[in-house]
């Protein structure tokens, strides 16, 4: 246990991310100087988003080096603090690295301090009661203004955002469709998630198939695609509908190329809102979000999908597969003891 | 003055809308009914809206029929009434039709009762005075919520609503670029609305231009085209700006084969907002917009710039002389007394 091991980038990830993008490497564990504590973690939150950050290109991050170590959300414990706020056992969810050992700051972005709950697995606190739990809960209240009796179109329905926000928009009384990629998928949603119907866009014409469900509209449209989901999505919404822009995991391995939008006037005629979101920007609200979706889950009421990989070794596969789209629920890495 | 001449729908337009697409007809002057009152038609307005409703699909309005008289905002005179709310006399802006005589009644699209004031022209209330002027107020205020210090772009720049933004926005304290199709244009909009600085986008990288001007970023784009200038926008824009989606011009003329979007990522990745808005919905808020712009108009801060076409006869040439993008100031048709 004197050894910090990392996953770092080898190669810049063109179209689809490969293994071979990744590469291990091993260093002494880092100390925390004044304000840090030193995180042992735990899981890692396998998320699209860091697809963004691993070409070489600038986004909303600067992008990843070459032999740089991976950022991404992890669960960790604090195992050695030089922080008054942060005491040694405590749990921590923050934007780390993919490495056994981070050093951590006070103002380190995602920040919050755990408390999990007894009856509540720690590992929900990388997805339904992490990032893509609060993704979805916020975006549907602050970015969608999500009213009873809506009806609301999910895409990426069987992952952990579109699970989580399928479930939500559920309980907050809505009419709940799920856009999927298979018909397992479709069957899963419906049958373990509560999705009221489902539609699988690589079969289905996607907007004769929402609007024959929807005859009424969509008045919410929580996108993590993109591309020609919501392409087809605008020719469905209702005058003064939104939508929560989420996501565009369908641009996401082809950012050379991305898909083009044709159906945009819809935006003028229909007086849509399109709004782009990041959870960094709510981290205020944050703390009311996970209060309410740590009671859902007590209760019962949302259903927690998880799809762990064993290993810190097997981050880079792991990430792969969800960037391929065939996983289902959260995708985590739980990092073993070395 | 016993007949009632109407430009009607001869065929329906495909592509770039043509004076063969439209035909003159005659027929009895009407005669209101209860609660209905008569206007006699002083001026039409030229919208590129109006293309929108004369392809035979269904947009936000019921396409006008091949034989239908097209329909149009005007300033009328009430020349019969059977409204107590609207006497013989009054003058009136509202959707109407492209003929000399209109019935017209309280619930009327756009309607808005003219209290003209000596020393501004009749004709102003049909543009600055009227659609767009109360478009480019509401649009950047309500839309995109114009802080004095911000940013602002303005696209088909040197056109009716387009130089009203821009001269508005210089009002309200920001930095504004025109973005507009020639080097007349270019010059008219600096020179005579007062524009910072102008970019011509047949010419101009449309980003590197805007960033080489406002390297600080844009804050606000106020889009009347659509099309590839949005789609440069969009690589433009300052974290949290807003696009205000007044028009799509660029895909009036060619609705089976829109031009592609290919930077919508940096929705979310620059957490935008983009929300379309036609003025109607607005309907509250024009009393105030017309209040203002009155009392900039009087004060001479604002530069009005008419194209007017003399005779309702010449009514289909001044809308394709509109569409064809040739044109600058505010296009409209002074009707003739037959």
């Amino acid at each position: 246990m004197t050894i910090n091991r990392q996953v770092v980038l080898a190669s810049y990830v063109i179209d689809a991310a490969k293994s071979e993008n990744f590469a291990m490497s091993e260093g002494p564990i880092p100390e925390p100087a004044e304000g840090q504590f030193l995180l042992r973690n735990m899981y890692f939150s396998m998320e699209p988003a860091i697809r963004g950050w691993v070409d070489g290109k600038a986004n909303y991050f600067e992008p990843i080096p070459i032999g740089g170590v991976i950022r991404g959300p992890s669960v960790g414990q604090v195992v050695k603090s030089c922080n008054p706020d942060f005491a040694e056992g405590e749990y921590v969810f923050a934007l780390n690295q993919w490495e056994d050992y981070s050093i951590c700051h006070s103002d380190a972005i995602l920040l919050e301090k755990l408390k999990p709950e007894a009856g509540i697995p720690l590992s929900y606190y990388v997805g339904s009661l992490g990032g893509a739990g609060a993704t979805a809960y916020i975006g549907l209240h602050e970015v969608g203004q999500i009213k009873a009796g809506q009806t609301v179109v999910v895409s990426a329905a069987a992952g952990a955002t579109g699970s989580m926000a399928g479930q939500i928009a559920k309980l907050c009384g809505c009419k709940v469709i799920g856009i999927v990629g298979s018909d397992d998928k479709a069957e899963l949603i419906v049958e373990q998630f509560g999705f009221d119907a489902a539609v699988n866009y690589k079969t289905d014409d996607i907007a004769a198939a929402v609007m024959a469900i929807a005859p009424e509209g969509v008045d919410i449209y929580f996108d993590n695609v993109g591309g020609p989901v919501l392409n087809a999505m605008l020719k469905t919404m209702n005058v003064y509908g939104r939508i929560v822009a989420c996501g565009m995991i369908s641009d996401y391995n082809r950012t050379d190329n991305p898909n083009p939008i044709t159906n945009l006037w819809e935006m003028v005629s229909r007086q849509l809102t399109m709004q782009g979101f990041l959870l960094p920007t709510y981290q205020d609200k944050v703390p009311a979000a996970m209060a309410q979706l740590e009671e859902w889950i007590r209760a019962g009421v949302i259903t927690v999908l998880e799809n762990i990989t064993d290993g810190i070794v097997n981050t880079p596969k792991a990430f792969c597969e969800l960037m391929s789209g065939k996983t289902v629920g959260k995708a985590l890495v739980k990092v073993d003891t070395n």
